[in-house]
């Protein structure tokens, strides 16, 4: 027997309606590369996703076509993040970052159709154009520039528009967004959202015990749109009413807290390295900023080390260490105290705090060993599998990545972790990342972590160097803070109180900066070709 | 192009696979017949479900059969809530305090084929047990009395099965709960809620802006599971990890807010006149109680006198009123304010959380009027009308209420309100309690509310009795505080502050109480026929 509800499909119209008829006077604020702040408000917002829907439909958009983006961080993004899914196509942002013959590429892949591009990034979509065949490419007037000789103005396509356009019936299963993983191996991968997936990822974001988005927050989203959607915050924003402040195209840790005090932000999200850099501002400037209230930090993206936790809550910026990938829409984990933990001492708060989390709601876990299932007994590592609502099925035509799918269905994430018995994910290591000593496994991430709460060090990474004895020896990559020293041997007396002698570093090499990938993670791949004839001093030249 | 995401089914056991999984130790308290506790944690009643399901498909439960219920709120109504859908079946709780004939008759109607009834409603049963035929009859130890002879033991049922089962696939449209309206006017009509109404319901009902039920909660839900599942509560906590607290067979205002201290409830959720019992019983004792942090109290199934809301917070109980129908599972609008009602002033802010509020995501409003749609411009009433994945597409075998729905499929909701300009509904009356005078409308609601401000009035409903002259004219029913004396001249004039002459009663007649409906609703169709032929008294009659 069928239940008697409605059949009312699950679709981002739903949001889009939502914002303009509750909250059409909350802005969404952004930062143009000049530094000045443009506004614009949901109600009016709503009226510009109309006209560009129709305008897309005019020039021939069809059911499923792809609509690219190459843009940054600012409203005329979310414009595009509705009106392409609303006029029953696709909005797909490529990653700006990556090298010209990848976006290529993967444009290529995605059969992109029309190309909607910054006037800012017009030069680097000419370092790829002759290897895409784009329909029409219309140009943003982000930094106010002149549309270039031969694209068209995005302004004048809505201009010539009309807000007078009903979105056509949509099925909540079909897509609506495209991102593609920024793989460190092999070729980036196509996940493919759909209505449903979008929807009941924003429900679950502005759940209490999740990330608890309201129409009282003013929402700093600092992660890339084109990076996971800005972990879906430009649809949970307007679902929610929240006021959304996007950061435009970067800007220094100085920029970013002046902001968030001018804003009045309630809630900032980005990846560890921001948050590391926000911190040595507020280390060199501690009462330069005074926020409104307390101050969420979501950090997700990489394992932030626990000593940011604990000074960032000294600054007032309270963290929510959150776990996804591209493939799970991201949201899977958040790492909030239960309440009863509520009685337990810092350091163990402080411990399970820096830990992924637990699993939100619809969303599932597992441990794979080969062996089969591994206990939640904070100590098996295993592979961390997920499943649920808005975890991807399969990858856009890419029938040589079906292994990451189990026979029975659920996505292999390809993170080394543990689950402790309450629930609480750890990831220890990317698989790959994972250094493989003697038949012991070390955890690059466990050792970067302790690094970096040494008061000298800023940034630290940990990588394996070929071992002829012990297959392979773990090397430490150390970023100092400013006018500060160390010497190696000191670092290893630091780790020596939580590490065996084994899996301490058998080096540490000082550097300026650590390489990133197009997301802000640690660029490991880079650091082990750089280092891969590394040897470990000598007893003898120790000595000298 | 379709999604690649997992089409993973939105059912109950993701709910309770969760609070096992990850709150096996939060409890569900129940209060029993003679007062006393009993405790019951997520993990141990996760395993009753599996036996009890299990036990229901041994008995030869197929998919879509009905379990009926005949229950208070306890721990074990929450595990037949679980258990029958979760086997294939559907729960079908019984309002226990209908007509003995009303209650065999929706049995029959829903065509019940199993019965769970608690021992202290063994009595109640046997008034309709020779109009239905249950195949089986389980009693549930509620009270501990000894099973009934000819009745079959729930606790034997569960021992004699086992936690080693596994749930069925189940297709998220398939029917999970019925529930039937208590219609004032015509026969109950079926609502039958799916596993996707269901799950996305308590959802929304985690979501900041909606209830904000969070793992840190405990959550007091007063209203009946016979009645609209109490809420959704019994599957909202679980998803959240809440602590729930079922208050069993009724008990005084005393005893709840006993409870509500002892338990450290932090929501508490109930209909107006419950509130009017727990403000009478504070201001009697107004230091009996201390409660160990801020309480909300979630106000619904009508509207709350905004004397009622202004005292509640003055005890640190700040009301949330929602509003809600059967017929919508039922949370379809919050009454909370936004953040730009901040800086209003306190009368203005406590107008606008008297009101119903806005609607949560993914539901739909409508005022319509016989011309088309109303304007939301707080002045023009209409018919709501309402539309969302958790509203009823129509009743269980009841093509005679076919009009309740639009031809364009919203759900005519019989209430009559306006809608102001950010939104919030303001519900005036239904259709059938508006009092026609003279061409003019007055609304009922209003009038009470009003009246229920006057410090001497504990509770006043407001009926229309016929006129010849006017059609209809107004008459106020109305019960005193203890030991309060108010002559109608002074209630009277408290009214003409706010009322034009031709809205204010005819006449105020004092009682003891006011009927009720079986959830706690002012019976006004019980008062029309009582003061039918009430007339005014002549002018002469007043004077003397």
């Amino acid at each position: 027997m069928r239940g008697l509800m409605m059949d009312e499909p699950l679709t981002l119209a739903a949001i889009l309606e939502r914002a303009s008829r509750y909250f059409p006077h909350i802005e969404i604020v952004s930062l143009r590369p000049d530094g000045t702040l443009s506004r614009i408000e949901y109600g009016a917002l709503a009226k510009r996703v109309r006209r560009l829907a129709r305008a897309l439909q005019e020039a021939g958009l069809a059911r499923g076509d792809r609509v690219a983006t190459l843009m940054w961080n600012h409203s005329a993004h979310v414009e595009t993040y509705f009106a392409a899914p609303l006029a029953g196509g696709i909005v797909h942002p490529l990653n700006l970052r990556l090298h010209p013959d990848e976006i290529a590429y993967i444009s290529g892949h995605a059969e992109d159709r029309f190309l909607i591009v910054d006037d800012v990034l017009w030069p680097v979509y000419e370092r790829f154009r002759d290897k895409t065949r784009f329909e029409r490419v219309w140009v943003v007037p982000f930094s106010g520039m002149r549309t270039p000789p031969g694209a068209e103005s995005y302004e004048t396509l809505l201009a010539h528009s009309s807000e007078d356009f009903e979105f056509p019936e949509i099925d909540e299963n079909d897509a609506a967004g495209m991102c593609f993983t920024s793989g460190t191996t092999g070729r980036s991968k196509g996940v493919v959202y759909s209505h449903r997936s979008l929807v009941l990822h924003s429900m679950a974001e502005c759940m209490t015990d999740c990330l608890g988005i309201s129409q009282s927050d003013t929402v700093l989203s600092l992660a890339p749109m084109f990076h996971v959607n800005s972990w879906g915050l430009p649809y949970t924003c307007p679902m929610a009413g929240a006021k959304l402040l996007l950061p435009g195209c970067g800007c220094s840790a100085e920029d970013l807290l002046d902001v968030m005090e001018e804003e009045g932000v309630t809630i900032a999200c980005g990846v560890p390295t921001i948050w590391l850099g926000v911190l040595d501002a507020l280390h060199k400037n501690p009462d330069g900023w005074k926020f409104r209230g307390p101050v969420r930090v979501l950090i997700g993206g990489a394992a932030p080390p626990q000593s940011l936790i604990r000074e960032l809550d000294r600054f007032g910026l309270r963290v929510i260490h959150a776990w996804g990938m591209t493939e799970t829409s991201p949201l899977a984990t958040v790492g909030r105290l239960k309440e009863s933990m509520r009685e337990w001492k810092d350091d163990r708060k402080y411990e399970t705090r820096s830990k992924q989390g637990y699993a939100v709601p619809l969303i599932r876990l597992r441990l794979m060993r080969p062996e089969g299932e591994a206990p939640w007994d904070d100590a098996t590592p295993g592979e961390l599998e997920v499943r649920g609502p808005w975890i991807a099925a399969s990858y856009y035509n890419a029938p040589e990545a079906a292994n990451r799918w189990s026979p029975d269905g659920w996505f292999r994430t390809g993170d080394i972790a543990t689950i402790d018995p309450e629930g609480y994910v750890k990831i220890l290591d990317r698989s790959k990342d994972m250094i493989k000593s003697g038949g012991e496994w070390i955890s690059s991430v466990d050792l970067e972590n302790a690094l970096m709460a040494h008061p000298a060090v800023r940034e630290a990474a940990v990588i394996a160097i070929p071992d002829e004895k012990w297959q392979e020896r773990p090397l430490a990559v150390v970023v100092l803070r400013d006018g500060e020293h160390v010497e190696p041997a000191e670092l290893e007396k630091f780790l020596s109180t939580r590490f065996a002698k084994w899996q301490i570093p058998d080096g540490f090499v000082f550097t300026k900066e650590i390489p990133r990938t197009s997301v802000g993670k640690f660029l490991k791949s880079q650091l082990r070709e750089q280092y891969r004839d590394w040897h470990a001093p000598s007893e003898s030249s120790k000595e000298e």
